[in-house]
């Protein structure tokens, strides 16, 4: 899978296979080869894999969580947006706001943007997607129900962690998708279970706003949300991509 | 004012005074400088004056625009964001959707921010501010309503109409603004009728998000909002900013 990743001052892109990272030269949204040298995951820091223009979030994609949240299913995609602020990476710490008092995970198939999408067919989806990844839509429930707005309570900067990479040419359609607290299973579902299909999302979203390469389409979350608190180690699956990691830490002003 | 512009192939920031623009040299978010030769208005094509990363809204910031929408008056400010793919310049066309029966105007105070901005304080945010511009937040009312979420019917392209420059130094705290559609006012207010002032919402937007140089806040619209109909020239006009012309154009697929 593609990786962003940084070795002393260098931020690169690389190809990760079996532990090890091969530099990537040219363009991950263009041409690119990889290069023969390899390093070991182990002497890199990995990064978010992209650095979105925007991440646009699908509400209520599986029909366990819209039953659990006991909101009606909806009958198109129901839209919100994370700013490029709450983006972080594998391994970073993911910040429990002063402010809030019920900080929730949310385990979400990411959708990696290729090429500028404005108004394409829900056949043409596949030629736009660079690849996917996992993400955690970050939520301040508390905050969320308060303002009615879903912004303010999903806006905060730490509150989109994605990663560890992007994996291009695997069907989003059957995937397992899992998330754990401390190692305790909390979300356990399948994106076969998605309302609105990965084609279709990018199909409609573009019908409303241009994609740009890179920008991220966070496909919703399955049922089992819940809280977490400072110290908790939290953790997004999906089957083929990998696995996310990431601590909650405290607010320290 | 600060405007960005394109000459020829060109695309430059410059200083517009009566009617001439000098070209600036340097960095409008560091240090610049003004050129000495002058080219007239006439002869450019301005752009948005800023490419933001991200721009927050804040929805209901006017006592009488909350009464006429039948909504309470918020405790705090009410946020929600538009991606930057939104965002024209003066005389751009605004696209009318083809999804949408109801597309309004909404006049609006914008604030573009000069220095990265985290968590500071009311008393500090003059120092964050690069200066002032007119914003129309087109607002697709009737897909704004039928979601809940406001995202949607807030961000398709062409929706954040941002310019004719950015005025730096002034007092935001009471402007006249104004909004026309063909000529006929529509909107008449002023800014000292905002419920949350510029620096408060610096302020607090700052406690959840980081602010980049060249992202925008606008403040909220007064009461006198309506529809607009494809062919209709709107204006926004606000007291020691200037005029932003728009027109609306329809949706050709």
């Amino acid at each position: 899978m593609i990786v962003r990743y940084q070795v002393q001052d260098e931020v690169c892109y690389g190809w990760l296979q079996e532990g090890e990272i091969a530099k990537l030269q040219g363009d991950i949204y263009g041409e690119y080869a990889r290069g023969e040298a390899r390093t070991p995951l182990s002497r890199v820091k990995l990064l978010s894999p992209v650095q979105p223009s925007k991440i646009v979030c699908v509400g209520l994609n599986y029909v366990d969580h819209a039953k659990e949240v006991n909101l009606d299913l909806p009958k198109e995609p129901l839209l919100f947006l994370k700013p490029s602020t709450t983006v972080v990476g594998p391994g970073d710490p993911v910040i429990y706001p002063a402010q809030s008092k019920r900080l929730d995970y949310e385990a979400e198939l990411g959708v990696v943007i290729k090429k500028k999408a404005y108004r394409i067919r829900e056949n043409e989806a596949a030629d736009y997607i660079l690849g996917y990844t996992c993400a955690n839509d970050i939520t301040a429930r508390d905050i969320q129900f308060a303002d009615g707005q879903w912004t303010r309570g999903k806006s905060f900067d730490t509150f989109c962690p994605i990663g560890p990479g992007i994996v291009p040419g695997i069907d989003p359609s059957g995937l397992e998708i899992k998330l754990t607290v401390n190692g305790e299973v909390k979300q356990s579902s399948n994106t076969k279970n998605l309302i609105f299909s990965v084609p279709y999302l990018v199909h409609y979203i573009s019908q409303v706003m241009t994609l740009l390469p890179g920008d991220v389409i966070i496909t919703g979350t399955p049922a089992g949300i819940g809280p977490m608190q400072i110290g908790d180690e939290v953790s997004v699956y999906i089957e083929g991509i990998g696995e996310l990691n990431n601590d909650i830490a405290g607010d320290e002003r």
